[in-house]
């Protein structure tokens, strides 16, 4: 089974420290918000669902040791929280959805808040808990005794509340009894799949190799990849689908050697407010992370770098999408 | 203009360290050729046109310090010479040619030996430089003004002779005043485009921009390249052409862009031994260049990892071949 790096005990949270992976497996257990605000901004824990339920837990944390449970007290503290990495709607999501049960609730007493508060943030990790099993439960269809999937950036269980989405898919494949071998991308610059992916599929025991991300290419005209399977970090009205860039790169290799390219997200992901990829801001990351991304400067002083964050692969590349309801086909004509 | 990575002075060969780039621009000034080998090892000259040149020095250095000159002598340090690096055909070549020279002409006084020991590698250098100006004068025809050209890895004056060979059509193309940008890949695992391509193109003032490797397919479908142009380590007798890693992948991705896909090389590096690409024998690097290339551990331990030292680029994805004898087409049915 995959590692929990998220979880609740005896009123603290505890969580992974994933800065310090793949060189140390470290927990922290944390019982002030304010230390979790801090877990969210360095990168300790990471994900869009999974800093969406340690946000909902911040709040919980900050009633119980404070002892103040007015609504107004939370609502300024959850917007503190909220607030603490700008682009991740799923923790304004999270803390807003405690907060109007509480309003609706209007628990009196302090034990009722605290058991309120607690009860909520358990529920969305629960929820998250099973979005990804139900992912993993349609994606395992998809996968063969003896599959090679090849997968790029983090889509685990470190970045979930749950198994993860693409990984979730290999999780449950392999709870079946299918043999199954991942090829996982390194990942520049940020090296996700290096330090993350691999760390927690050799976690699971799933036997996995590790490539630089222009190996791909070669693997797929080899015959050694079965299919692909990402996740995304938002997918417009139409299917086009932004992700960890060189998603879009490995998509078009797909489609040129006939390997089936999955994107693993639970619905919500979908954004219909967005009618196609053009519309996708693409955020542009800093030049440090490609120039001196190891502790050591790797290119020359000053030079010019372009860093996408990610990149957007159009509908007509997808094979299909795999959500917590069903899979759903993309626009790929062949295969 | 672009750098002098190898040169000869007053019977001293000075090389440029490459393995201090592009922390440090530092030069070896050589007069043993033990010293000489020492640096074709550690990679402080690398290229295989360059550390035949180096080879060839090397040589004429050992009797210019010995003062020994007869051939037993020689043929024993060229034996040493041609063995320090296995793989580099250039470095034999280029011993065994000044060697057969020396048999042939048969000098008698120490002055005269010398003499034809310094000429003839001065020759092997001079063939080279001029060899990389012809790539680079037929090159530059193919770059219109305003031109962005993505190149891979480092095809460069770092590499040979003279002023390279991808980068030769830059070279050229930008003294004939024509306005140019470069996209350079950083080419992991080792990071040549990092660190040597985009070194020696701020070096020569050309304007070039980093990008991590799997970058360049977002920018081709943003129409943002040209043209793609990339050296080679061999090519065979139907055109195959094995390069470093990630040269396939660029070549499936100009072709869905209709990107013109050009391998600059000279006629030497046709292999007619060699029918075609699938009997090139793909070498395999070593783990720890994926999982410790910047002086930390970017990998959990004792992970599996597939490390190719490069791919195989069918005939059928390449435009057209720039050697020094004109440009050749290639395969590449559209555009």
């Amino acid at each position: 089974m995959p590692i929990e790096a998220i979880k609740s005990e005896n009123r603290r949270l505890i969580l992974l420290d994933q800065t310090c992976l793949p060189d140390e497996v470290k927990y922290l257990s944390l019982d002030d918000y304010r230390d979790v605000i801090s877990a969210i901004k360095c990168l300790s824990v990471r994900g869009a669902p999974a800093i969406g339920i340690a946000g909902a837990f911040a709040l919980a944390l900050a009633a119980t040791k404070s002892e103040r449970y007015d609504l107004d007290y939370l609502k300024e503290v959850g917007l503190e929280i909220a607030t603490c990495r700008p682009t991740a709607v799923n923790l304004s999501c999270a803390v807003n959805r405690v907060l109007d049960r509480f309003a609706s609730d209007k628990p009196i007493t302090l034990p009722d808040s605290l058991d309120l508060l607690w009860r909520e943030a358990e529920a969305i990790h629960e929820e998250d808990r099973q979005m990804c099993r139900r992912i993993g439960e349609f994606g395992a269809q998809l996968i063969e005794d003896g599959a090679n999937v090849l997968t790029h950036c983090n889509a685990g269980a470190l970045a979930t509340g749950g198994i993860g989405t693409a990984l979730a898919a290999i999780y449950v494949a392999n709870e079946q009894g299918k043999r199954i071998h991942v090829y996982a991308d390194e990942t520049r610059p940020l090296l996700q799949g290096a330090r993350l992916t691999m760390w927690e599929l050799a976690e699971a025991r799933i036997d996995c190799t590790l490539i630089v991300d222009s190996v791909a290419a070669m693997l797929m005209r080899q015959g050694k990849i079965s299919q692909i399977i990402v996740g995304a970090d938002r997918i417009a009205a139409n299917g086009d689908t932004a992700n960890k860039i060189g998603t879009y790169s490995l998509a078009v290799q797909a489609e040129k050697h006939s390997v089936p390219f999955y994107i693993a997200a639970p619905m919500t992901t979908f954004d219909l407010s967005i009618a196609t990829g053009e519309q996708i801001v693409i955020e542009e990351r800093s030049e440090d992370e490609v120039t001196h991304g190891f502790g050591r400067r790797t290119a020359p002083e000053s030079v010019s770098v372009y860093a996408p964050a990610f990149d957007v692969t159009p509908v007509g590349l997808i094979t299909a999408y795999i959500t917590d309801q069903g899979i759903r086909p993309g626009g790929r004509k062949s295969n």
